[in-house]
């Protein structure tokens, strides 16, 4: 990873946002300016360059990892060391503004940071420089994403053998999470969805001690994180005999649901915004009088966060540009009944997409 | 659990603060207080009793899991329905302070929520009275704690059981998770520790793809999620021939650990300070002059976070009171040689303590 490189172009931003230094506090964020992997410590750029806070805990760790920062290991609370290293570094001559990541920072640790600071400096709400980088992935970025996306496709080829009438939600999911750490996952990207019959029509039905019956949907939606990376990705299977009448509708719907997710996938490409790519599944959808059944949002980007800029809604005017990931998901869901979703991710290229997701998209009973 | 009483004493500590309204944003607390266990959502406690907003991903499982409160599905973003409820349930005649949880609530959710409200309706930082409340379980949640501690327990086991020379730290933890997975734990608690030679030096060093090798200590530090309920625990292992010559400091290490962790757990009881338990601990290690080997806090609160109040760590006053659920885990690390950390769970009681944690601590070899 090219760290020298986001340190440098971030400090251009800064410098053109007119403040004195930058106050980094979300760890993502920190990761993916200086490579720093563990669970504690501020980023601060200044004129002085950058300096790295965290506590004795990281302090091998912190040696070993961060590039282009000098680490400072607190003896207090970080923060505290923070405001000691600007009493010592202030310009006393004018007044100071640090911005701060205000959508990370909390009430209290802003309200901690500024009455410790000296006079002199002051605190602003700065724009998501970082998260805005960060929306646009390197190659070294989009080949760590590749990898975690073909690692997390293979955990359903193994869903597929498991997943049975009388078989627990949970069941499905232990094999598949443990399919992913015997691959290298360090951890899921966020706790597995298996749901089953009626909890099929929740969208976020993480595994339960349900068993499967037949005759309904199983939503999978599944991703893992791979050398810090994150995939997302999500299947539907039907359960049961496939061609009875119950599954006349469900069949319809799969199909709908694939078409509204292939045509938003199809709008995808440099330049158009992420709310017209909405638009495209939820058009599909209206045909078949399903819209209504559509009710979250199409995508959202992906990297070292399951969820991050930019948001694929409604009317979001964010313009997509080379290199970013983000996913694809309609779904549909009948509350009482079952649901559907497909989800894959996607790099925008210039006239159109890269699908990273290699599982077929075929209606499959189990 | 008992949502209606835990709502009610919520009730009288906001009136005694002063405060109209108390806005709950930190998730953890708001299952605390109505039980909902999503990924989105704010509670609002004003005269009008109990409002839960959250958004429509959630409609289904939000009316079926909250208690005590009214649930709004917001259209909108959740901080502008909130805002919305508060214009049309304000008293027009006086001045309302609400409070807010300054220690989750971001700056910029601050500044979202300030923006919308209505003259007349102003923000205010409340004390952690919700966290306050959590500190001390009742007795459902210490059997739902036990049940956590036990399950965690189990997988210590299984990790005597795969851990050789030879194997990798990353199989170690997938064969522990597996088995967590299938006793029916949701997820774990935190990344699993599994820290083989010089990474048992790393307080936070989480498996990796390394293989274990013999002559050195691995650090085992694993929790699970059950019903909500966090487990925490860690146990270290010597790999190979315990008898020759480079076990003996080692050993020593060891005994001097587990000393100082029995030591600490014999000074818990109710109307100490956090601060004496730690500095039990503390004073062990220094008779052998390992005590600046020790470089972190002596323990934390458990309970549906895996790090929550009471800190237990150097001069810290809060007063231990019968019900607090703490770990106990002094560790001495020799940083690029090796480490030991041995920690459990325990209830404080009026005269002592109950430990939860049922795993020997004899020093074992594999």
């Amino acid at each position: 990873m090219d760290f020298h490189l986001r340190l440098k172009k971030l400090r251009e931003q800064v410098a053109a946002k007119r403040l004195d230094a930058l106050l980094v506090s979300h760890l993502p964020n920190i990761r993916y300016l200086c490579g720093f992997t563990g669970g504690a410590g501020f980023l601060l750029l200044s004129d002085s360059g950058f300096v790295f806070f965290t506590d004795v805990r990281y302090d091998m760790q912190s040696r070993t990892e961060v590039k282009g920062a000098r680490v400072i290991i607190a003896r207090k609370a970080l923060l505290a060391a923070v405001a000691e290293w600007l009493w010592t570094h202030r310009k006393r001559a004018r007044q100071w503004t640090i911005g701060i990541d205000a959508e990370h920072l909390t009430v209290a640790e802003k309200k901690r940071l500024a009455d410790l600071l000296p006079s002199g400096v002051r605190l602003r709400n700065a724009p998501a420089l970082v998260e805005q980088a960060r929306m646009t992935k390197d190659e070294d970025e989009l080949e760590q994403i590749r990898r975690a996306v073909q690692l997390g496709a293979s955990l359903f080829d193994r869903a597929v053998q498991v997943l049975r009438p009388g078989v627990k939600e949970s069941e499905v999911a232990a094999e598949m999470e443990y399919a992913a750490r015997r691959a290298g996952a360090e951890e899921m990207s966020f706790p597995t969805i298996i749901a089953s019959g009626p909890r099929s029509a929740l969208p976020h039905g993480r595994a339960s001690d349900q068993a499967i019956a037949a005759g309904s949907f199983v939503v999978c939606d599944f991703g893992v994180i791979l050398h810090g990376y994150c995939s997302d990705e999500a299947r539907t299977v039907w359960v049961g005999d496939p061609s009875g009448v119950i599954a006349k509708d469900a069949r319809d719907a799969y199909e709908a649901v694939k078409e509204a997710q292939q045509t938003a996938m199809a709008a995808v490409r440099s330049g158009v915004t992420a709310g017209e790519v909405d638009a495209a599944a939820r058009k599909v959808l209206r045909k078949t009088g399903l819209a209504k059944y559509f009710r979250h949002s199409t995508g959202h980007g992906v990297g070292l966060e399951i969820h991050e800029a930019p948001r694929i809604a409604v009317s979001q005017k964010e313009v997509l540009k080379p290199g970013m990931v983000i996913t694809i998901e309609p779904g549909v869901y009948f509350p009482g009944k079952w649901g559907v979703r497909i989800e894959d991710m996607v790099v925008v290229k210039e006239g159109g997409c890269e699908v990273m997701t290699p599982t077929s998209k075929d209606f499959t009973a189990v």
